[in-house]
């Protein structure tokens, strides 16, 4: 990479998901001119230290993005439906974190190892898809590609990180007071702003985000139309029931996926997975190997294990999928789509 | 029940589930006429108080049944194969616990809501299923009944009581370790003597009991072959993955099922659950009601909620299953089996 470097912002900076944009930019030395960090009103004023300079956030307008060429939201909804025209508008790529652009025709959803193709048709902002999707089609696009997909079941076993740095505090604090025999007052779980709040601590709450109409939750319909949109075959039947657990950081999942062709086994699956860009294999139950959220967080790879075929249906296999949902569910995927960007001359 | 008594023992009286046998058997006015609490040499001179009377647990040897008519076995596998057989000699019908006999052709596996009629094929020994089975098929019986079922895909959530008390001990001193920041040594989850020992505070471990040569662990082969057992189904096809969570009590299950007839639909699945015997139905996404573990712990039913019509398969459906592991899943369910035994004339 010998560009010189980009203008980049950041939108949603004092973020759990704005933090590791940040730290892995430089990290993983994304070439970068001048750095702005953006907030809400709430946020702005505060202080962040990024390669060794220290940067006020700013309260993100129509007019911060002049001069930006990058700009990675990851503020909410609400903040990406207001400003990321704006910033296209004033001459950005934007690569958009939340769910406002997703499931639009005009919009790319990228997970680069599945679709970086995808990026050429952007006009102006590329979507960032579902942390826990990402994981998920990262794992399975080398059965989809050389066997086929038919089914997907999935339940998750997701991190409060997901839901920010509110949520996070709530579980650690909720949990001292459980410990201690104290009285609790959820306030933030399952989803902050619905009707009801229940106990995250020591509990496994079948809810993220608000209900739709047909009973599925909005992060269940993001996992299910999400994976279509990025494998780009709307006939793969995909079920998700998603559930919040006291965990800080890393999301699991319990996949159970049919591929269309005959052939595959387990050493296929594995070997399969060996090759496959971002993607660690990590299955070796003789040994008790098998990923767990507490290694995955901080790291950068999808890993997968308990790989097994099952025993009724020869094309059906189930395994388990974790990835750190702050860096590849989130930062990391969109710094790859930049660097991506950079590699196709889309960005330059 | 005008029956003035039987003469009870409860082998493995001090764990957490021979301690919920006694205060089921005392809560749902079993008639006893005499208790005895039997455990291995370790435990044996422990005082334990039943109906306001002081008693001593024993070590339990084959001469310990004598006269005994219900022995309720929970100390393990290896004790009820060197014990079970001794009771039953001496005239005691065993209803037992570990899955040393569940599989045993000659073994009533019984869930009563389920196959209690199983239970006239005894031959002195009665098997009580694995928690999750029994909480499992418990809710998708009325859905057996009715439509046939051809196909389970199960993903647990299960709670550090069933691994036993050791278990409930490490979860929470390492709970409270994580929060003071201070190093961590686990020693008995995933499993108790194996080679491995992983984080369970803030984690999703996908591990219970040991590997099979297929990859599945014993928990997700005993969740396959108990099913078919006690809905006297071999036809049914059955995948589960098991995993254990920072949850001190209350299983859930996330649990997608195909029925075999057509015109199943999801308003009748709740009022098929609504008269189900032992389920509670708990299922109103719009008022965000759904089961949770944090509730079914110290309660005796199976809860049921999030059922949903799969949005690509008319057959398939998505619900979510939780029940107290160590009351349905073990102590109630063997009393219920008592009761049942009492109520055929089976025990008297």
């Amino acid at each position: 990479m010998s560009h010189a470097g980009f203008h980049v912002a950041i939108v949603g900076a004092t973020g759990a998901v704005g933090e590791q944009m940040l730290k892995t930019l430089d990290r993983l030395s994304f070439p970068i001119a001048s750095m702005k960090l953006l907030s809400s009103a709430r946020s702005a004023g505060k202080k962040i230290t990024f390669k060794n300079e220290e940067l006020t956030v700013e309260e993100a307008t129509p007019e911060s993005f002049e001069g930006i060429q990058l700009a990675l939201f990851s503020a909410g909804g609400s903040v990406s439906k207001a400003l990321a025209k704006e910033a296209v508008k004033r001459g950005a790529i934007v690569v958009d974190n939340t769910s406002a652009f997703r499931m639009d025709k005009d919009v790319p959803l990228v997970v680069p190892e599945v679709n970086e193709h995808a990026l050429h048709e952007h006009n102006g902002i590329i979507a960032n898809p579902n942390c826990s999707t990402i994981q998920m089609v990262a794992a399975l696009e080398p059965l989809r590609r050389d066997y086929g997909l038919s089914r997907i079941v999935v339940s998750t076993y997701q991190a409060v990180s997901g839901a920010g740095v509110n949520a996070i505090d709530e579980m650690y604090e909720q949990t001292q007071q459980l410990l201690n025999e104290e009285e609790i007052e959820p306030k933030v779980l399952p989803v902050s702003g619905d009707k009801k709040h229940y106990q995250i601590a020591f509990n496994a709450v079948p809810q993220i985000d608000v209900f739709q109409e047909n009973g599925f939750t909005y992060e269940e319909m993001k996992m299910i139309n999400e994976t279509k949109k990025i494998m780009e075959d709307e006939s793969i039947k995909v079920a998700a029931t998603c559930v919040r657990l006291p965990v800080e950081t890393g999301h699991s999942e319990s996949v159970y996926v049919e591929v269309e062709k005959e052939g595959l086994d387990v050493a296929k699956v594995r070997s399969l997975l060996e090759e496959a860009p971002g993607v660690t294999l990590q299955d070796d139950p003789s040994n008790q190997v098998y990923p767990l959220a507490s290694e995955a967080k901080g790291k950068d790879p999808v890993f997968v294990g308990r790989i097994r075929q099952d025993i009724d249906e020869p094309k059906g296999f189930h395994m388990w999928i974790v990835a750190d949902n702050l860096l590849k569910g989130a930062a990391l995927n969109s710094v790859q789509i930049a660097f991506s960007l950079v590699k196709l001359g889309l960005l330059k």
